[in-house]
């Protein structure tokens, strides 16, 4: 059963007559319907009849429901409205495009609009780099998704995937003061995206792909970063793999072994496991097996159906191992599951080496419960917010692109990626990681500060970076 | 001469002992440059020398830099910097995105972002239409351009052109409370315009195209707005249409004539020369010359090299008139000029009938000075603010928008153009017209409330509003 949750929270307005003992009525009806009261608040007092909210949080839309019918029941008590939170939440959207300074007076719309903005626009035309110091490129990045592969829901379509890359644009201004606009296309095929991002390119400093289906968001990520004049990253692949690699980095510590002595299994040979992969081998993981649904991918078969199979294929699994999942994760130290619910069994946990480090990390439901690997498992890490060890992308996208954009990188290089990975690992002091604490949380504020740095250095280190520090004055 | 204006303003930092006196020098200095100063602000006092700002408007760049090779000379007075405000004030440029309610704990993430959001994206997949409540498109427009006419800068490109773009966002939200964001384009070619908008729709409620050199402005945006779910207008042709014919309306109360009876020459044959034909031709004007480089453009002519042309001499000028613009002025009621600088001479406006009106509209430098104009006009409008009855789309597309979002309506037809002149010219009581007030300020804030009104009420009315009224419960 779900646990109850805001995300399935309901207002309830209920009329009655103040009387003594009302209000008790009234959450133990609730509470035999199981719902938690999270505020009550008094909306007005009319005709000797109280109004009051009740926001009670559910577990799920059909418990909302019965906690509504159950409350129709109480005697004396009228049911006004109920209204769901998230829903009212949505309404008109959730993010705003705000003026950085007023426009009251003619003297203010000369500077910012006509005439004089003329002059900023003969600076960047004589200059066109200029853009990124004399408009909002300087901080703005945009979340683009087609809306093939949404969260958990799949193809829902880009009108569909508004919400979640409206709540991403909230996360990047919240956690690093990057400016993010969702743009959602209205075209699946690979080179319209190409083509329309590209040409996007003038407006923003950076861009965010997001929830693109396999295997097109390979290709479009590659080809655009290489053709535009600023980074191109796809937070599924890249962002899931740096979180990865930080709870890694951490767990390895807390059992004393080392990227290079263990043996991983990655369950999954979608975008976010082959991007998983290839940081885990540049970080110096020798001995990975990747599996898809027909078990361990390996070079003695016949050639793969699409290209990064084949380079899974060529480029992991030295001992040659083939068969199930249940075969290969014999002596396997780590096991990072990008795949399906319930897909590791609990004796699959069992027959892991020594200290067993499990990422279950497909959503909402992971390869295996916590409970369900708990007699044997050592450290566990999945995708929710309601087990320790929370995997999230948002502890790496809004730093790593804070640092992108505060240096004016043209990409995101390995090194950047490695450098974000490592800066979210020593976040927690190795003194202070506990099995069930190897990745900080969320709302750990020092993260984004500490990926940007980071990020920002490894970009100038590598020679990516084209922030000139030219004063402001040269600019004028 | 130039005026001295906030568009040329610099703000100059000095350090100096602060005897007796030492201020006095200063300001005589500047003023001695011809300086006009705006604000002198402290910024420390140390070691014994006060360091102050001063910012002081000049009428120009090089008379900026004149205004302090002149302060140079001042003796024990210390030049720090100087910086150059219009710039400054569009470093890191001049929008940010907000979320509009904060993420500050895990409850509010599960709402905002993950798990909650994924109930609103199926309501949305469910019913795309929803997206029109559910997400920024309720209130959000594309400002979309590809940098090929901006200002009267030219074919600057999508990076020059952001500025503009951005300050046309501040317009949005300042006076309508539209989220507006710009889009520059990294193309020129219209099949590849026309198709990047069209992947864009699913994010907006509208797009203002802005600056994109005729003729291609015309068929993007006609091919868009009949394409798209969303309504897609060019400001340039349109708006500049619905302000001239506001400030026509008035201008004719005031002489006491009617646009039936007048007659009209309109001096540029582009994109804006054409829109205003089209609006006058719809509100009843009859008697329209319309004239370029080469003077009346007229039927008997052999076939015009443009459609717009060949439009224009299939329905205007029914006397067939011909010649130079200081031919078919003589007798004229009314010039309107979307053309180029000095282009009307004091000799044209007095060949006019009685009571001439003048909108001449090139920028910065009109057709006539007012000044040369005086003699004989009886009402004169510019598109400048230095002179009185400035016509500026500001007047409309703020209110235009905001009454398109509000009835999410599908497209801007000739109704709602016309209601929106028809509110604006409205704004001003027929017995508080004067000849040099026939066009309300820019900063009277009823405008957009009204325009909304009347806009909305236009849509409605003529079938293209789709807001269903549905309540928000039923969404859910």
């Amino acid at each position: 059963m779900n646990q109850h949750s805001p995300s399935y929270a309901i207002t309830i307005r209920l009329r009655y007559s103040d009387s003594p003992g009302a209000m008790g009525k009234i959450t133990t009806a609730i509470g035999e319907a199981d719902g938690a009261i999270g505020a009550v608040d008094i909306v007005n007092i009319r005709g000797g009849k109280i109004s009051r909210d009740f926001t009670v949080n559910a577990r799920d839309v059909d418990h909302g429901k019965r906690i509504v019918e159950h409350l129709r029941t109480v005697e004396e008590v009228e049911v006004v409205h109920t209204s769901d939170r998230v829903f009212l939440m949505h309404l008109g959207g959730k993010i705003e495009v705000l003026p950085k300074m007023p426009i009251k007076t003619r003297d203010d719309l000369s500077m910012a609009y006509t005439p004089g903005v003329a002059r900023v626009c003969n600076a960047i035309a004589e200059d066109p780099d200029s853009s990124f110091a004399l408009t909002i490129r300087q901080n703005t990045v945009a979340v683009v998704s087609d809306g093939s592969a949404v969260l958990g829901l799949g193809n829902i379509g880009p009108r569909a995937a508004m919400p979640v890359m409206e709540g991403k644009a909230m996360l990047f201004k919240e956690f690093a003061n990057v400016d993010a606009f969702p743009i959602c296309l209205d075209t699946q095929d690979t080179e319209a995206i190409i083509e329309t991002v590209r040409q996007l390119a003038p407006t923003f400093g950076g861009i965010n792909l997001e929830d693109i289906s396999a295997p097109r968001c390979i290709e479009i990520e590659e080809r655009l970063d290489k053709e535009l004049e600023i980074p191109v990253f796809h937070d599924d692949q890249h962002g899931t793999a740096i979180v990865v690699l930080a709870g890694l980095k951490n767990s390895l510590l807390r059992v004393g072994k080392t990227l290079s002595g263990i043996r991983v299994v990655v369950n999954g040979a979608g975008a976010a496991g082959t991007a998983i992969v290839k940081l885990l081998l540049i970080s110096g993981a020798k001995d990975i097996v990747v599996c898809d649904r027909d078990g361990a991918i390996h070079a003695g078969e016949p050639s793969q159906p699409d290209a990064s199979k084949q380079w899974i294929a060529d480029n992991t699994n030295p001992r040659g191992a083939s068969g199930k999942l249940s075969e290969v994760i014999q002596g396997a130290d780590v096991f990072i599951g990008v795949s399906a619910p319930n897909v590791l069994q609990t004796e699959d946990v069992a027959a892991m080496a020594a200290d067993p480090i499990v990422f279950a990390l497909a959503n909402p439901d992971p390869e295996i419960l916590p409970a369900k690997a708990a007699p044997h498992v050592r450290i566990m890490a999945t995708g929710r917010s309601d087990f320790p060890n929370q995997i999230n992308n948002v502890l790496c996208f809004p730093g790593l692109f804070r640092g992108v954009l505060d240096v004016r990188a043209t990409t995101i290089n390995n090194e950047m990626k490695l450098a974000a990975a490592e800066a979210i690992a020593a976040t927690i002091p190795e003194s202070d990681l506990l099995d069930d604490y190897v990745i900080p949380s969320v709302f750990d504020r020092r993260v984004a500060k500490v990926v940007a740095q980071a990020v920002a250095k490894a970009a100038v280190d590598t020679g990516v970076a084209r922030r000139r520090n030219k004063p402001a004055e040269e600019l004028m």
